[in-house]
């Protein structure tokens, strides 16, 4: 472990300026202070303080996720890291991360300048730059939803996207649906590959052809439901599973536009149960991801990585909730949905 | 919830011979506790103790896993756990489990009788009577290495198998082997079928063909090897990958009565990291399972499904452990390993 005279040693420079490079003293330059942490991270240095665990503070990096109210999924999120965090006093900072942030310095010389122990990673894809530096950090850090591989000191936490999946397959099958669409998530993600494969396996489990023209990526965004739905109707789509509840309302409102009444006509599936899934007309049916309690696992991994506990995935259950938007298929003797063509 | 009273109507008996029963008064028959018992369970009884908390009890069932000593596998998993127990205040009791208690009472039963508020079971396999109870079970249990689907009140913990295994084919191919065996755990374990995808797929991630005549399952004894070294050895492996140190060993012992030399004419690599690795003679080169923290994030689990968090599945990171029993596989120009036929 490499000590303040080390890093002065190093540099050539006095134990005195490396010191205040590293606690941050105004009377020295941008620059020094900058070559002084990015030294220390090099040479693996942990600060006492760090090290005797007297400063109990960790962050919450956010990016591309809503957090500021309750209809928003990262709230519940930091509302349930915060808890666990309070509960043993830790203090927790919330911090937007942009792409500035990343590129003006390192990930661990950022966590080591700002005396953070570890950090929550919520909203980060795999080719942010810092998410790029997970594969060497020595920080303790948790990321939602993405997997690092290896490295003892990342874990991640998610919900169980498999057994989502394919609770809500099932019940589809059991309305009787064949065929059933599936507007995914982001391309190029981990959890939307395993919801893609959780799809597909379903399907086969339940003695179902899963089609390729069923089969779309929607990237979060309601409006994504303009430029697919159009197709699934085409293919002859009685259900649409949606990987959240976003797209749901977005599916449901084109399909409203259409003419077409869920779920009489189609029924339609959410993922997350955000508070605005209840208030769809008619209320989504979903898969419930427990945010509070991803928070606290989170947490809970975080402090198991601070300790050397080397957790490298957690995953909560994915719990079904049933609502209004799914029905029985129409029958063959029934009229199958037959959409207004928009004008 | 039902009350004391609730089952006293439904058996038509009084209140203070249900009262006696859930208490374990003596001057009762068995067989009316036994009736009691199971009512209280059926109908969702708690005993105010542990709805409040009070009690601070849960166990550990242990089967068909030595745990006495700390070259065997389960000492460290419950040492880790009562560590963390301790820490939390709660007592630990540590029961070996067999056949006859599992046929003598209701899972669920077993648990409110005894006062646990949760149980850790080690060893127990799938077709265990008390681990098919667990589909329905409202007691807060923790799996090693089984995986009950979307019952929230279950979860388990275990090694990452499929990165522990494709580090280990990587280690193997980096040292020009290409003829590589596996032999398995034991044949419908979880683990097991999680290792044979991973080898298979570790194997083609490296260009390399997985025969069906190098992989065998062993089931975690040492005597596995006499019956499939041979077949390994005519099929011209120059590595065996084996899923425990005790296979392991069985393994080199078997190579050795045979005349050949570990590393030099063929590499061998553990799984698990016992104490006895690093004493074999090659020290074993293996994938360790860090037995403490996995009793350590067992009892982190069972705390949050005690506290109705539901996570299913917390796997801990396997750690590569280089030590002598792997080296360079024999060129071609060099003799191919030649075993002795044994009398």
């Amino acid at each position: 472990m490499a000590t303040i005279k080390d890093i002065a040693n190093r540099l050539g420079i006095a134990v005195s300026t490396v010191s205040k490079g590293l606690n941050g003293a105004s009377d020295i330059s941008d620059d020094m202070r900058q070559l002084v942490l990015d030294t220390a991270v090099e040479m693996g240095y942990a600060s006492k303080k760090l090290k005797a665990g007297s400063t109990r503070k960790v962050c919450i990096l956010i990016e591309n996720m809503d957090y500021e109210n309750i209809d928003q999924f990262g709230y519940e999120i930091i509302m349930g890291f915060k808890l666990s965090a309070a509960r043993r006093h830790w203090e927790v900072c919330v911090i937007p991360a942009d792409l500035n942030m990343q590129t003006a310095e390192k990930y661990d010389t950022y966590m080591l300048k700002n005396g953070f122990s570890g950090a929550f990673l919520l909203g980060f894809s795999l080719h942010d730059d810092w998410v790029k530096q997970l594969n060497k950090t020595t920080v303790p850090t948790v990321l939602l939803d993405n997997y690092i591989p290896v490295n003892p000191h990342v874990g991640y936490v998610g919900t169980d996207s498999v057994e989502g999946i394919s609770i809500a397959v099932e019940h589809l099958c059991s309305l009787g649906h064949k065929k059933i669409a599936f507007l995914n998530g982001s391309k190029n993600s981990m959890v939307s590959d395993e919801r893609y494969q959780a799809f597909l396996q379903s399907m086969e489990g339940q003695g179902l052809i899963p089609e390729e023209n069923l089969m779309e990526y929607g990237y979060y965004v309601p409006d994504c439901a303009k430029y697919h739905v159009p197709t699934f109707l085409e293919n002859g789509a009685t259900a649409i599973l949606c990987a959240s509840d976003l797209i749901a309302s977005g599916v449901i409102a084109e399909l409203n536009k259409r003419g077409l009444h869920v779920p009489k006509d189609i029924s339609v599936v959410g993922f997350d149960d955000l508070p605005l899934a209840a208030q769809l007309t008619p209320p989504l049916t979903t898969i419930r991801q427990d945010r509070t309690d991803l928070g606290k696992s989170a947490f809970l991994l975080l402090d198991g990585l601070i300790h050397n506990v080397s957790v490298s995935k957690m995953l909560l259950r994915a719990k079904f909730i049933k609502r209004a938007s799914t029905a029985a298929a129409a029958t063959d003797t029934q009229k199958s949905p037959q959409p207004q063509r928009l004008k």
